[in-house]
């Protein structure tokens, strides 16, 4: 991801929401990555303590943690989101340091930002942030509509729209900010597809491991996946092709995803662990339902031979979930990568 | 549920995965309770460490936890679920101290445990496992089938099969194990039936907070679910009656439940919040999606009014898994109770 930014010309500001540790953060550093996405004050402030300067918090601002952000931006290079013009005046009201802003801008998603065709909204929330502690850097987005397009043809269509939807913002406010940046970021377009001419930045997150949801939009292959979770296997029911592993919700998070043709949604993919790592050559079944701590495969051919006490290896549907719910990694050489939530 | 416990003459073994807390804990032994129910070694460890001395592990026998089975098993009375021959083997080998065991029955939930109807998986169970290590206690059932009823009538039945089930058992068992012990242990058969004459020991965990799933199963009333979780509001959109709030799946966890006649899954329901209590009687709305950490609500007449930085309380889907990830307590006292994850 940082050579295909290198690529584009385009500032990679990764999103460590993902992988939420220091440790990994050094990888990227040493890639040249300087710049960083995080999607809370807590995790920004984790960052912070490890030596990053410059962060976004892609998180609309919570306005109950102003005492966190004041003291964060007058040591860092911040960048918070808006999207009213409430918050744009109680920013002003309390910031006591100098920040940089974006406007999030909803490209489809709906879920938060301001409508790119909502100019008038856009013009409030400038004039309510124009203040010599706020300082404007550009549109941002996160189209994450496209975890839900059925195909690359539907996925560079929610690319193409979104950049014609910011596009336009950026030439209509182009000699007010010639130096704005236009930011986008979700795995999906940014693995599969070119970065379109226009766009500045890009923040990617969930690539730094991958997972079925991605392998299912055709983000990864199942070798890129890069993070598992290893259960053991403490029940066989051969009559039912069924294992029950030590590993439920706790463990993995209640994401689901689709295998096509499978109709039926899964919660992670099972290979084979031969002590020292996995191997998604050797399928041996699919997570088919999780209650508390339990997980149940049903399996395959080849994990018809499984019993209690072996141990298999789970894809995760959503890694960024299953990451968060078990705290830390361990590498392939046993060793222990610590998170902010260790 | 002491109560109900006390009026059946049933032994009440709470099961503790819900609240995985100490100090709640002692709430119980306030009650007269001495024997629990938990999910995991890991669990059982901590309320050893908290001075519980009788613990069911209510969870398939992991062979590789063996060791500290085996140091908890020389400590306290410690019964093992075992619901194959290869385990049974396995504990007579590998115990160092006095255990007792359940045997795992499916009484139609089919996720662990033996069929009720194949004594001659049961027959070798029981001789793998004699030994004067190993003494069996019983038959345990957990009719997780029960959070899929659809109604009072469907749950009635549910129960009266399991129980015939178990009693069908104990009948070919009772001369060769005139103490044994019938066990059974979902919230929604506990909480809303009669207890069947005939079980001796009931393991409900979810009561002791309940959540919206329970609420959909007719377990409760909206006001007898005991936690909430506090979330800032971030986000404002009137024109789609939504609100986006700072609390997601990794906060919630993504567990669904239908509240009917919604054909449309909910995350939670939001209710006013007062800055010292929730208020079920001002609904704000329904948890209609949640991501990383956003979590979009669906509002309604009353939710309108809500800007950003206001607060609302959502009453979780699944408490336990909120719980978990939670991993503390705040009393509407502003005490905070720690867990085994605080």
């Amino acid at each position: 991801m940082a050579a295909k930014a290198r690529q584009y010309k385009v500032i990679f500001r990764p999103h460590f929401k993902t992988h939420q540790s220091a440790a990994i953060g050094e990888w990227f550093r040493g890639e040249g990555v300087t710049a960083i996405t995080v999607s809370s004050v807590r995790m920004a402030q984790y960052f912070v303590k490890h030596g990053w300067q410059d962060i976004t918090i892609a998180f609309p601002v919570n306005l109950l943690e102003m005492d966190e952000i004041n003291h964060m931006a007058s040591g860092i290079k911040l960048n918070l989101l808006l999207e009213s013009e409430e918050t744009a005046i109680f920013l002003k009201e309390n910031l006591s340091a100098e920040c940089g802003y974006f406007i999030k801008i909803d490209t489809g998603y709906h879920r938060t930002g301001v409508a790119a065709s909502n100019v008038s909204l856009i013009d409030r929330i400038l004039r309510a942030a124009d203040s010599p502690k706020l300082q404007f850097k550009g549109f941002l987005t996160h189209s994450g509509q496209a975890y839900h397009a059925m195909d690359k043809q539907e996925l560079i269509h929610i690319q193409q729209s979104a950049s014609e939807d910011l596009f336009r913002l950026k030439k209509h406010y182009q000699h007010q900010f010639p130096g704005m940046i236009i930011s986008v970021g979700d795995t999906p377009t940014c693995s599969q597809l070119p970065v379109p001419k226009g766009i500045n930045e890009i923040r990617p997150g969930n690539f730094v491991f991958f997972d079925m949801m991605q392998f299912a939009l055709g983000s990864c292959t199942l070798d890129e996946i890069a993070v598992a979770l290893v259960c053991p296997v403490v029940s066989v029911h051969h009559n039912r092709l069924e294992v029950v592993i030590y590993g439920g919700a706790i463990h993995l998070s209640k994401e689901q995803t689709l295998l096509p043709p499978d109709p039926k949604p899964v919660y992670g993919l099972a290979v084979g662990w031969n002590g020292e790592n996995w191997d998604t050559t050797n399928l041996l079944g699919k997570v088919s339902n999780l209650s508390q701590e339990h997980g149940v495969i049903s399996l395959t051919q080849a994990g018809c031979n499984l019993k209690p006490g072996d141990l298999v290896a789970i894809l995760p549907v959503h890694s960024c979930l299953t990451a968060n719910l078990m705290r830390k990694y361990y590498t392939l050489d046993g060793e222990i990568i610590e998170t902010m939530n260790s």
